[in-house]
């Protein structure tokens, strides 16, 4: 039979590859996976797997958030069941750590049933993120901050979308590891909570281009480029918590927002460039050639219009116009696709899961998305139906739980 | 501003590597899709790249039968408008052909508004497949095997996944660029046609296992073993068309399967296994050790029971205690893993788009499905929510449209 051992040739991913995201290859995960190899498969001996990549789950911040995004995401939010105390919270907490722990690593937790659907974790990560609703369970203060944001006029907010007591984002880059990972998440859940809202999303395949390569949404925008970049310090001042119990957590606002492709198509491209402030092709700002060039946001044309227009997506998420600029959040999101309903007539149900961490969303969201709200050309075909904010408590260290330093 | 010719060292997915499907590289479709490099991303020198990975869209043969499947799939049922004729019929199989010609090769057609996002193909197949209505409408004679299945008592089908005059299979190992495809096929039909249904499913992500790993399904099976293998003679047998106007092409039939994988899970291992007939570490038949050691149906234990069961899913299947056993099919089939309705309190709507190719669906297909309809064990867990039947025409030469040997 066909064991990891026996594979020499085959190189698995180079950790180096990873570099800066604290990624390793899991040692021992593969046994299970590589016992079902096909053993006509003879591939190539070059042949790189990615599917045993590991993205160390302890550490002094949750994985899945300064980690490299991975191809799929799931995104669970939860409300505890009314009979759920305390004691129950911290139990739930204590199992949804250990599972988390071994999924990521590529290792079935004890009561999984299909053990072999966790031997290829494919950099799986699992992030959690508290409501109001299980700190007011476990008896601790909630943050001024941690509650629903407030209503924009922009919004058209299913509640089937919004809030919960608990919050999971579960990745990874290959979609049945990810089935798998949510399912025994959810099972380990099932008893204390039940499921309020699943959101799934993608981004590109793994190795489908250069990794590192800015996402596209399905505007087909080159969208996250201006985020502070992993491993910075403007990464850190923007997302980690300072000091308090969530020292080394974050918040996370996830806006479920239906993008409307074919309304957009209808716009010829400079419109389309033109409402967004950078170009279609390379994401480059309307003022420069690539897509890191700093926006000229004075730069004017020969009619002395700017040249980025004050009411394009860009600057009015900068606030150059405004007197309350300059706030920074750092945006993880995930497009999704998904059968229309056929009886609307409709060729596609399209969108964002726009997700964004921050130590602050009062101070650092809220004022960007005020703005959006108020004036933002792109609102024309973007329409926010999902709306929750998360506490994301620091990483857990060996033995210990997430949210331990939270609710002890 | 990066391009594909400034990345000497970066080495792209070698030919070879998918050698005997067919597989080329897509020449010149990168240009759009590299221009949006992260210029930060510094990639490792020997990252290896897949995404303009090309299947080749003419030929003897449709592409998306005999190549290897992709990690993601979209099957789209599609209806022709009332006022839709023979001619409107034959115009929409021309621009669906052009379209998906340009599509599978990395570039984007005429009309696509998003470009940048077909640039990477990451092995893009699109099938046609008619229904009656479809030849009906293009005054063409039905086969005597296009029509729908015979109803099975374990079906509880939902019309929402039933039948269709057109089917599109269209797959990729992105997810974006199956999104982006499936848009643009729906945009060129949509004057003449209307979705029905819209099926979505997923495999393991290219390169997180070696290719040719026999697939597994959400019950934690590995699934496909005794499968004809493409590029070989007992493969062509079972599912090309040997003549009239469908010659080179085939039969697809596609059932909607919903997996209680709840239930599953309560069953211990070797119940599990007792069901299938293989075990569930590396799918070896009960009477063997390796996944494709033939089963031993006459092995008995030592109390003289059959060790592979009468009522296992694979001996019912193969029909060896059945008068009319020895149906050959080709199945490839993809795991769907859906949000559960949450008032529903499960915790997944998950399942397989069962996908099987024979040259006659009466004579290979239906046998097989009687014999498993009267007695198959995993019926307790699995249930056909939906069923369709299409024929599949030949590949299309440059210069011809999908069917034109058939409608012409
Ligand atoms: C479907 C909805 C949205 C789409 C399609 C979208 C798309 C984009 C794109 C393409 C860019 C330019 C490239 C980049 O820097 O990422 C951008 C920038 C940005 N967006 Fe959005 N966005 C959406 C919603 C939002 C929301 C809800 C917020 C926050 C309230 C936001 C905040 C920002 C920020 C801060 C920037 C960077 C601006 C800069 O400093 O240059 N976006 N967005
Ligand atoms: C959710 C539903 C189903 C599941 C989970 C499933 C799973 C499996 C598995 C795990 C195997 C053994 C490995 C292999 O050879 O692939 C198998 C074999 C097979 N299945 Fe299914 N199957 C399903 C439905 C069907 C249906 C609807 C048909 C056709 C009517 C079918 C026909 C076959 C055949 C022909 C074999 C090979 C038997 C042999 O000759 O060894 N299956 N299936």
């Amino acid at each position: 039979m066909t064991t990891p051992d026996s594979l020499p040739r085959r190189r698995l991913l180079r950790a180096g590859a990873l570099a800066g995201a604290g990624v390793g290859i899991g040692a021992g995960a593969g046994a299970l996976g590589a016992r079902a190899l096909d053993e006509r498969a003879a591939p190539e001996p070059e042949e790189v797997l990615h599917g045993q990549g590991v993205i160390p789950f302890h550490g002094p911040h949750q994985a899945g958030i300064e980690t490299p995004a991975p191809a799929h995401a799931t995104f669970l939010g939860l409300d505890l069941r009314e009979e759920t105390d305390r004691d129950g919270v911290l139990r739930l907490l204590r199992v949804l750590t250990a599972d988390a722990a071994r999924l990521t690593g590529g290792h079935a937790p004890l009561a999984d049933t299909e053990p072999e659907l966790a031997a290829v974790p494919a950099r799986l990560t699992v992030t959690a993120g508290f409501g109001p609703g299980l700190l007011a369970r476990a008896g601790r203060e909630t943050p001024p901050w941690l509650a629903p944001l407030p209503a924009f006029p922009i919004d058209a907010l299913d509640p089937a979308y919004c809030d919960g007591d608990l919050m999971l984002q579960v990745a990874a880059d290959d979609p049945l590891a990810l089935a798998h990972a949510v399912r025994m998440l959810l099972k380990g859940a099932r008893s204390s909570m039940r499921l309020r809202w699943l959101q799934q999303g993608f981004r590109r395949a793994h190795g489908a281009v250069p990794s590192g390569t800015t996402m596209r949404n399905l505007f087909g925008q080159v969208d996250g480029t201006a985020n502070p970049r992993p491993g910075t310090e403007p990464f850190a001042r923007t997302v980690w918590i300072e000091d308090g119990p969530f020292a080394g957590g974050t918040s996370m606002v996830i806006r479920r927002i239906r993008m409307d492709v074919d309304g957009w198509d209808e716009l010829d491209r400079s419109g389309r460039e033109e409402s967004l402030g950078r170009r279609l092709a390379d994401g480059s700002p309307l003022t420069g050639t690539a897509e890191h060039d700093e926006p000229d946001f004075s730069a004017t044309s020969a009619h002395g219009f700017p040249v980025i227009g004050e009411f394009t997506h860009v600057r009015r998420a900068r606030g150059v116009d405004a007197a309350d600029g300059g706030q920074s959040i750092f945006r993880r999101s995930y497009n999704y696709d998904l059968a229309p309903d056929p009886a609307a007539g409709g060729i596609s149900e399209s969108g964002q899961v726009f997700v964004s961490f921050q130590a602050d969303p009062l101070a650092q969201f809220v004022p960007i998305q005020q703005r959006l709200a108020e004036l933002d050309l792109m609102n024309e075909w973007t329409t926010p139906i999902g709306s929750a904010v998360f506490a994301i408590p620091p990483g857990a260290a060996q033995g210990e739980f997430l949210g331990q330093s939270v609710l002890e």
